[in-house]
């Protein structure tokens, strides 16, 4: 029998002799590949942190003591670890656990998170409650990566934390990677700092920490010793780790991106599973990539800018193809926003890809330096609408009513791949606002996607079927769902079809059109209703008094959580089943 | 004649002798004094860079080489030798100059600033665009405060521009202060450096900068030299420049807070001038400060943060009276939102004072820290509305917007102090959500505001006046107009008046009948049109298909720019005038 299946709470782990630890750490890593391989996640960053995970319940009184996973990928070891063992087969599924940290699943979970750098800010928060409550001797840990630490809000965090005497942890597990490698200065400098080539005076020390390190993250003993001296130090102070993304999973240490999230794989070799040789249209992170890539070929003015997202954006295409015109700034959606708008004020034409969900991490700089100044920015939204098994703090639902209520943007939603590449090509050719192109995670519809450029009218829809009765007004990729179930309609002559295109500007005059045509008119999007694309149609048709009925479909006040996409959109009531009877219950 | 007289550009400027320019050091100071102490503006911060703004425009070849001033309050040095003497007294009124930077207002104005730490960011991308058109010799200067290199957008800046080999020169112009004083580890660290107590291995230097200073910012020789010098280093490299806000004006140095923005002044003693004694209802912004300081003495759970703001905001008044739990965390918006969580997270009742404006700075952790989470975080959005000659950086339009999307969120406007105060009282007594309290800039309707504390119930509006054909529905203080001209209607009798009180929940019971008593609803806010309040109402009249005719009076999709409150109300067409003449017009 495992030490493993002994251990139902931190309580069971204490009682493990140390020794044992190293052990216990092998059965670790061997549960979550085990299940990883099968179930699929986030693999390579939750077995580097196996034996720290191990040493901080080991050592400190958790729950009391007060513990935060930045960004949360790492989490699987604690999650197995704090009574979660037996569903952890259950993760990223539909009603099974969160595949991050979630206050409302265990009480070990001390502060949900998904977007990455709010752990210090949390736990300082939390270190300032406990001294107000005169609770002294608690304890306050948060392990923030070395991708994580160079985003702004945890500077901010770090640069308060400094000031005060709050009883603070910061673990910096450093790997050198995020999701792709690590990239900035404070990287380098960390990187001198384990070389032994870095100046003194710590940069952390700089900023008022005691700081530790670096200890090898691998190295059980020494892990229990420095958190056995630092649990009785009191005020901010870090720990540097050294540690492997991917550690003890051979391929996955040696290929640390693909790791990251690799699907099924063989559990005994690593290797990943391959999907059958079906040809499939192309994801739209690639038609975006490969897409970039042509136009920057032939307009030199081009640039193309992620905030840590080579992989995921496909951006990394450009990166490859044409280096010098291709950056990664980190985990930075502030500066990726704002030095785009720099570049665009001197005439390049910066294309910047950022995932629907992280630019709330810049909304004023999309309002305050882009917009206010006209700047023609080009924003590539990845993952809008539903993303699926990430959940709830990973949906793109929110950025049609965000966006909406800026001036001077042009917002766009392609429906298919032809329509992403040409509005990319229709926007290089130079416009006079910044645009926002926001298009799904996944794939479109149409293998052979590769079709010349072809220039996009500003503002002007589409009509795609004409009906009697019923006018379905769709914005995005979701409209392919109206494609098909108009085909299987009891009366689909009833029903017209409309691909706005533009969230905005409005075609107004096809919506007159339409107002004027049709009894009822039918919104179809995949972020949420309040202020979105159908409160838009419901704007306009008031302010021209339009006399038809109008329905809105998209999502309700609610946080939708994780599962498939298809799941999430039964629950959302945007799927296609509910959208046809709803249809059909209008010609009983 | 005066040196000044004859400088209209920088080419004028540096054709003096270096010997001539600490005289026109002095002529500047005067001038920007002579000119403030009658006109307002912000003055201590352009008085403390005099010497910087001379010394630059005069060793750099502006505007070929790139300028950019973070915030922006720096400039009117930059201004007044930048072409702008003549219109300077125009200075922030309807139609005259910006108080910021401003790009179509200068060819000098390389970026337009307002909210704080941009510039790196801004400068970067310019740089990476002259690297790649191959412009080596061009120099990009960005001239940053110590509050605001310390927010974590800048660290972004730093973080990549570390890593480059552009040519960027960022100008920390060490005073600190922001508009109160700095806070911080990196105030602190400064500070250090300045008294030759830090010890090596300098923080910028960890960051891949060379790193020179710190120099006296008001030695035009000292500036003079190190500008000559660095001008041709290439790569990033920053200079630590000491000034003092307001030098040269006595009383500006001594109360650095108070002559941020003193209003009218006596130019010679400084002695601020008093405004006549009337009685004037309160600022809201005290209302919150004083209210705050009544709930916190006999709520001892309660905290009080504000991102750099304790005078903007009146949280002062908690910081003077329970200092230990009111916090100031310098421009750290995203930082004080998920502290605020963490802090709710255990139990306390967080009072988050944040402008309007710079609530988009931490969009994301509204989302994902505190509303994904459901803690109960009171947010108190000041200068929420058009905000007056601050202009379009700093109106707060976008927030009910903005906001309206996220679930669990409670959204409230106060029409009156009252409104305010019974609102701090009842969130402090506990709420399922997370609530918003928004309200604007300037000043209440009610002297005798201090009433005894009463609970208001959520989600629950206010009939003000029954009206027979129009509903006119308004949010927050604005509603304070229509009470006004209802008095001043033709046809009073027909127009009821409805207190919204919450933009979420709304009130649907009171909605409901009012569309059955209404011909007409008439929506009016303060906030821009596109998925406001007014939208808001409409969904909700669509979905319980209400056959009134409904009008939204609000902002337009356009930026509003600077001018009073007054005159930007015109512009927008919410002003009292606009709204009783469409008034009288619906009954001709």
């Amino acid at each position: 029998m495992r030490l493993l299946d002994h251990i139902n709470s931190p309580k069971d782990l204490r009682a493990l002799n140390p020794r044992q630890l190293p052990l216990l750490a092998k059965e670790l890593r061997d549960f979550i590949i085990d299940i990883v391989a099968v179930k699929e996640g986030h693999l390579g960053a939750s077995l580097g942190v196996v034996e720290l995970t191990i040493a901080l319940h080991y050592i400190f009184d958790t729950p009391k003591d007060k513990l935060i996973w930045d960004v949360g990928h790492q989490a699987y070891g604690h999650k197995i670890l704090t009574g979660r063992k037996e569903i952890f087969d259950t993760n990223r599924q539909l009603g099974g656990i969160s595949g991050f940290p979630k206050r409302t699943e265990s009480a070990y979970d001390d502060f949900g998170t998904g977007h990455s750098s709010t752990s210090i800010s949390a736990i300082l928060g939390m270190a300032l409650a406990a001294k107000l409550r005169g609770q002294a001797n608690r304890n306050h840990i948060a392990v923030i990566g070395d991708a994580s630490i160079a985003s702004g809000m945890a500077f901010e965090g770090l640069n308060h934390a400094g000031v005060t005497d709050a009883n603070v942890l910061i673990i910096l597990n450093d790997n050198a990677i995020g999701i792709d490698p690590s990239v900035g200065a404070l990287k380098k400098y960390l990187t001198n700092v384990k070389l032994g080539t870095a100046k003194d005076g710590n940069l952390f020390e700089c900023l008022n920490f005691k700081y530790n390190g670096p200890v090898d993250g691998h190295d059980l003993t020494a892990l229990l010793h420095e958190l056995e001296l630092l649990k009785d130090v009191a005020g901010p102070k870090l720990l540097h780790v050294i540690t492997t993304k991917g550690k003890g999973l051979t391929k996955a240490e040696e290929n640390q991106v693909a790791y990251h999230a690799p699907g099924k794989f063989d559990r005994i070799t690593g290797n990943l599973i391959s999907k059958p040789d079906v040809k499939l249209p192309p994801k739209y992170q690639d038609v975006f990539g490969h897409t970039l890539v042509e136009l920057a070929i032939s307009n030199e003015k081009i640039v193309g800018i992620t905030p840590a997202m080579p992989t995921g954006s496909s951006l990394k295409y450009l990166m490859e193809s044409v280096p010098d015109r291709a950056f990664d700034v980190g985990i930075a959606e502030q500066h990726a926003v704002t030095m785009a708008a720099g570049m665009a004020a001197e005439g390049l034409v910066p294309f910047c890809a950022i995932y629907s969900t992280f630019l709330q991490r810049a909304y004023d700089q999309v309002i305050h330096d882009v917009a206010l100044q006209n700047l023609p920015v080009i924003f590539c939204l990845d993952r809008a609408g539903l993303v699926g098994q990430d959940g709830p703090s990973h949906h793109g639902v929110f950025d049609i009513t965000y966006l909406r209520c800026i001036p001077n943007l042009i917002i766009f939603a392609p429906m298919n791949e032809m329509e992403l590449r040409n509005i990319m090509h229709t926007a290089q050719l130079g416009l006079p606002h910044p645009i926002v192109i926001r298009y799904p995670r996944g794939r479109g519809t149409t293998v052979a996607w590769k079709a010349p450029f072809e220039k996009i009218s500003i503002g002007i829809g589409q009509e795609l079927k004409i009906g009697t009765k019923v006018a379905v007004l769709s914005i995005g990729h979701i409209g392919n769902m109206v494609v098909q179930l108009i085909e299987e309609l009891d009366r689909p002559d009833a029903i017209g079809h409309y691909n706005m295109r533009f969230i905005k500007p409005l075609d107004t005059q096809l919506l007159r059109t339409i107002f004027q045509t049709y009894e009822y008119i039918i919104t179809l999007e995949d972020g949420c209703k309040a202020g979105g694309f159908g409160s838009a149609i419901l704007e306009y048709a008031n302010q021209v008094q339009a006399k038809c009925k109008i329905e809105i479909f998209g999502i309700e006040d609610q946080f939708i959580p994780h599962g498939t996409i298809e799941e999430l959109q039964v629950l959302a009531n945007i799927d296609l089943k509910t959208l046809k009877k709803h249809l059909n219950n209008l010609f009983p």
